[in-house]
């Protein structure tokens, strides 16, 4: 009866924001620091109007639910933007998993100080840097990369937040005793292993390279193969390596992927010249990364001096994988088991606002299943059972820690 | 002195076409049955009568340059349409060969019968279907094929002719005694050989699929080794085999190229759930054809299974390799020897119209290099003087036959 009532009112919340942003696709686009996600922050401080909670802002445009003012409080967060046509729950759901924890410290009338924060910008979609709201208010973003990204319309980050009157050189936020985050999976590891909780252990950093191949354009009819220099043949070297490099890395949770590949001229009977492709390396284990790392770097420039071709590896990121912390997580995962879960300890492999707040205080995350490990995209699904169960994690959590 | 003469006539001649659809990347741009092919013939009808010589079409828009009507003659042909943004001697180095030829056989009153033919449309640039004018005047393209291919405007070839006011049923050609073709090289193989002249033994066929590899689009961080399905890990795996089975089959002058390749959804951050790729496997050996064939579609056949992903291979062609005339062959070769050229046999692996003409008279076939091999583009380049070189070794071919 009451996880009906609960059901019923994130059902409510999910359907009050689902309109937002929506684009002719079918999914949303709600990029950070855009009027649509304004409009986002507005419609969350109108469900803790509802709610009789309050709203606050930081300088940097984040937003904060709470019942009171506290100088030390527990943060519940995650964001509220999106990337292009995206789905309705990456980052929402997170939100409005502390409203509903919000709402039960409320009715059951504890006095656990709790704040829920809306972060801008999670995303990299907007400014090709994510988790940009949360980097700013716990002083982990350097103030000339703000000034060097820009969006779309070719106005920087720096300028965009002076623009919207917010303040670049915010103030560091204070007073955070722990930070708890509840976030749909997007990868298909829960439905695979048949668990309805997820327990993060880590949260994967990437190592990133662009890779363009030179090679020589030429017919593809009057060229014997002796004398050919694809740099497609060198492009699918490397892709089947780098396979081969993370399958001997797989039990260290470390991943490769190239997700791009741009073939040129791409014509049917021509021998490609030249190949543009975006080098992907996941994991939370620094070392084993490091090994994937230099094993397909050394590759590359194995593959295109036999082929006699031409190449030039541009680094866009080496991020350090964040462990999260050792004594919550183990709590974590003992509450789930005492609410009789399903759940599972497991690393992310995407990145979170959470990462930025383990670097000042002990952080949890919690995930839930996302329908066939779709994110990023209209068709994007969730159980919304899924959220009061995972909420209810982080409520006896937080009640364990506030009222001990 | 007479070299100095003829080079200033082929240049005078490349120089009155060169702007003649001329577009805004430098190329041109004269597809075929378009109004800018139009102007070529036209503009080549007005070469001929500078020259005192006869013009003639036939039902299908073929341009013919002649000295006398004649009952049996010999045919110099090649074609003045482009690919879209292409070179400007493709095709057109071709016909000013044959009217360089008819020059000279005019300006030495010899009675060598020979009609320069300037066929339509020989790229597959404008209707997708490649030698239109050779094979409808040689009776070997389908009626239900002109009628199903179709112009970026939507018309299909069969319209197209009826709306010019030709004649898609048309006679076929009569009375050829012999066929010749100078053609620029479109390759490599001249230059990197340090010839000037090729004499080639035969046309190379393409084995052609259009490849669907259906995986599974997941997020690349998110998403362990084990449970992935990458289909561009497929369909690199493809190209490696591609290029080793074609390698295997060198000696045979068989080669396989992946051109084209579309991998989706294409981002950095996301498994690739869907590869389409162009397969073209050429070559004048159609066992070592099948060999290589055979072997591609067995190894898809496995990598796909082994990886639990879907696939389509759509044939798009089989052509047959053409052998030219073995007799005429060694006769331009041992022309091109007494001439003192520096000349190789050779095979083409782009196709020509003289592909049709061979299946009705003894066939032969010039090459003159191209710059770099460039060919289909803007930069495509020739000596003037290879023109003259290749042009000599056919009038003379032409005095033995005629004269003999």
């Amino acid at each position: 009866m009451e996880l009906y009532k609960d059901l019923e009112t994130v059902t409510k919340w999910f359907k009050a924001l689902e309109p937002i942003g929506t684009d002719k696709k079918g999914g949303v686009t709600r990029l950070g620091y855009s009027k649509t996600e304004d409009v986002m922050h507005g419609a969350i401080r109108n469900i803790a109007r509802n709610l009789g909670l309050k709203s606050s802002g930081d300088e940097v445009g984040n937003t904060y639910i709470h019942e009171k003012n506290y100088d030390k409080y527990y943060v519940i967060g995650s964001h509220l933007d999106s990337v292009i046509n995206g789905g309705r729950y990456d980052g929402v759901a997170g939100i409005l998993s502390g409203l509903l924890v919000l709402k039960w410290i409320k009715e059951e009338g504890l006095n656990i100080p709790v704040k829920v924060a809306a972060f801008r910008c999670e995303e990299s979609s907007a400014f090709g840097i994510a988790t940009v709201g949360s980097s700013l208010i716990t002083h982990t973003l350097d103030v000339d990369i703000m000034k060097q990204v820009k969006n779309q319309e070719g106005n920087s980050l720096y300028e965009t937040l002076k623009s919207k009157g917010y303040n670049p050189h915010c103030k560091k936020i204070e007073g955070v005793l722990g930070y708890f985050e509840l976030h749909i999976e997007q990868g298909r590891v829960l439905e695979v292993s048949n668990k309805k909780i997820g327990i993060v252990n880590a949260i994967a950093a990437a190592t990133r390279y662009w890779l363009f191949i030179e090679g020589r354009q030429d017919h593809s009819g009057a060229t014997p193969m002796g004398i050919r220099k694809d740099a497609l043949c060198a492009a699918a070297e490397i892709v089947t390596e780098l396979e081969k490099y993370a399958d001997e890395e797989a039990a260290n949770s470390t991943v490769g992927t190239i997700g791009y590949i741009a073939n040129s001229p791409n014509a049917f009977n021509v021998i490609p010249g030249n190949v543009k492709m975006g080098i992907d390396i996941r994991g939370i284990d620094k070392k084993s990364i490091n090994k994937v790392d230099d094993e397909i770097v050394e590759f590359i420039k194995k593959v295109c001096e036999k082929r006699g071709l031409k190449y030039k590896l541009v680094p866009i990121s080496k991020a350090k994988p964040v462990k999260l912390d050792e004594e919550l997580k183990l709590n974590l995962a003992k509450t789930a088991e005492e609410l009789k879960e399903e759940y599972m300890i497991m690393n992310s492999g995407a990145g979170h606002d959470a990462m930025k707040f383990a670097e000042i205080t002990p952080t949890g995350m919690v995930f839930i299943p996302c329908r066939d490990g779709v994110s990023h995209n209209k068709d994007e699904d969730i159980n919304f059972e899924d959220v009061v169960r995972g909420s209810k994690i982080i409520f006896e959590q937080l009640k364990k820690l506030a009222l001990q």
